[in-house]
């Protein structure tokens, strides 16, 4: 199989996405990475790497999406970016995956556009595994689409569940929503018509789920609209970051609180071990035609060469099958809601 | 001035709430607290508590609405309950102000009711302080509303700008909303209808916010829709805890980390302090005609004791009346934008 990484993409492109692609290559050396991007900034990372893999092949693009650049401006006038390219591979059929660290919005852009979405798919999602007191809660929404009505919900519950059944080995994954309230009849009307169209399915629905409930288990998959997901993720970032600065200075402020925190360092890296998105990689955007892998912009070659890993893994469990068909199931209820 | 308490609100009450009400009772003594509830559980209470205390009153209410109660249910079925009768107070000048731990919506719901919104006022907002790096960010709304209009939106802006200046003294604070990205185009039409109106107005407006930079400083201020604020809000009381509670499982793992995490417990002791509601007390829903402060449901007699001096300041620095003559002043967009 082949993926196609954009390698100009996120803050420590080239470099770091040149330098993961080719430890996955290594990895996986059945399998082939297209690395799209300037040829010459990409063989002179491969030449300081002193790499001779046979499954790396480099495809030129001659421009870069800029993290400044609005998504629909990047695909129109820069049809020959990365980004672009790289989708370009899996829509002509040259590869079965991209993978990029660059803008998130135009990669959804690209792959929306060159890819389209799967048969019986309204709108793509993004997926993100959130980590919890005893494993993850995949949250999907986070940011494909802000204008969402119930069926597009409805269809990331599904998508989700074929993820977390092929990807986690979860086998009837337990599916929530997102709402302001435990109650069946709260929240706003996409809320309770979401809930209507979840609770008569065929998933292992397990009714609302308000924001803290997250973390405790109740759902292993957490329906959410696209908004409220991309809020809540970069706050979850947010006020990680803030807590364990706040520890870090208030640990500063005596000889014996330093000592504990020098002696605590293992906690910190377990912790780090455990909320570090390297660690799984890439999330996928779900529903389109091929498979798509969204990196973090701070990416580094181990999160790169995970992010393959996923894409791989999608690929070979042919996800996008298993949607298909199970939307297809479901088609009834789709009808009768749009 | 006299501030009318529901005695019986709260996962503590009514004993924590009358225990918290008797230090305010002693904090100011030339004011009132109207202990609302059950009389015989409170003046058990009180007697436990071996107080006599001339500046409180018990009135009496005989009924409680539970936390499985629906808002809408709370407000038709139990109108003698100690939440509503503690509303009622205020509308009929009895009290000033109202402090309640006890169920959100259904205190939401009887002072939209029995105050009446503002004169100018569309909408009320639950404003509450998120601890930063560097301080605290008022956000409104948590939910107080949830299908909002741009000038709602605008409204908890001007009524937020007013809380900050009198009550944390800041002069004329840093307005930003509560987006998905930072460029001025971004988001759904709600946000991009809201930006025009706060960045056409006096407002210190500085822009969008995502959800990572409530913690940075950008802004003193963050407004947002009730859902989105409400999942945030918990989000953030679920994964403070899932982190802490991690710390603290990964620390006993081992001889030397459980050593320090003992020599950091003053550091754990500092970041709880900070996060702590009950140092607040209690928070404002902002916009309805009289003062209402809402507590958490775990509030314990400190958290009710700030809780009260919160309405107290309220009142004496006439907030409703600053609301009313600054949306007077801002009438000309508001016409404009309904």
């Amino acid at each position: 199989m082949r993926v196609a990484v954009d390698a100009m993409g996120g803050d420590k492109a080239p470099r770091e996405i040149v330098k993961g692609s080719v430890l996955a290559a290594r990895q996986f050396p059945d399998n082939e990475i297209l690395l799209v991007g300037d040829e010459k900034a990409i063989r002179h990372e491969l030449d300081s790497l002193g790499t001779n893999a046979k499954n790396i092949v480099i495809r030129h693009a001659s421009q870069v999406v800029s993290m400044d650049d609005p998504a629909t401006y990047s695909i129109r006038q820069k049809t020959n970016s990365s980004i672009t390219r790289s989708v370009e591979l899996v829509a002509n059929g040259e590869a079965t995956a991209v993978v990029s660290a660059g803008h998130t919005g135009a990669t959804v852009a690209a792959s929306t556009l060159h890819l389209r979405t799967l048969k019986g798919v309204r709108r793509p999602g993004i997926a993100v595994p959130f980590p919890t007191r005893h494993g993850t809660c995949l949250v999907i929404d986070v940011g494909a689409n802000i204008a969402c009505k119930p069926l597009h919900l409805f269809q990331y519950g599904v998508m989700a569940a074929i993820f977390c059944k092929y990807i986690f080995g979860i086998k009837d994954p337990k599916v929530g929503l997102l709402n302001i309230g435990e109650e069946d009849a709260k929240g706003n009307d996409l809320a309770k018509e979401t809930f209507a169209l979840l609770a008569n399915s065929h998933l292992n629905f397990v009714g609302n789920v308000e924001g803290c409930e997250i973390f405790d288990g109740k759902a292993d998959i957490v329906v959410c609209e696209g908004f409220v997901g991309n809020v809540m993720l970069k706050f979850g970032e947010g006020l990680s970051m803030s807590l364990l600065s706040t520890i870090k200075a208030e640990a500063m402020k005596s000889f014996w609180t330093k000592l504990g925190l020098l002696l605590c360092k293992p906690v910190f890296g377990a912790l780090k071990a455990k909320m570090d998105f390297a660690e799984y990689g890439g999330v996928p955007l779900l529903g389109v035609n091929g498979v798509c892998i969204i990196c973090h912009g701070r990416s580094d070659a181990k999160a790169i060469q995970n992010a393959v890993r996923v894409a791989l893994q999608l690929s070979k469990n042919k996800i996008n099958e298993h949607i298909v068909s199970e939307l297809e199931k479901a088609h009834v209820t789709a009808v009768h809601a749009t």
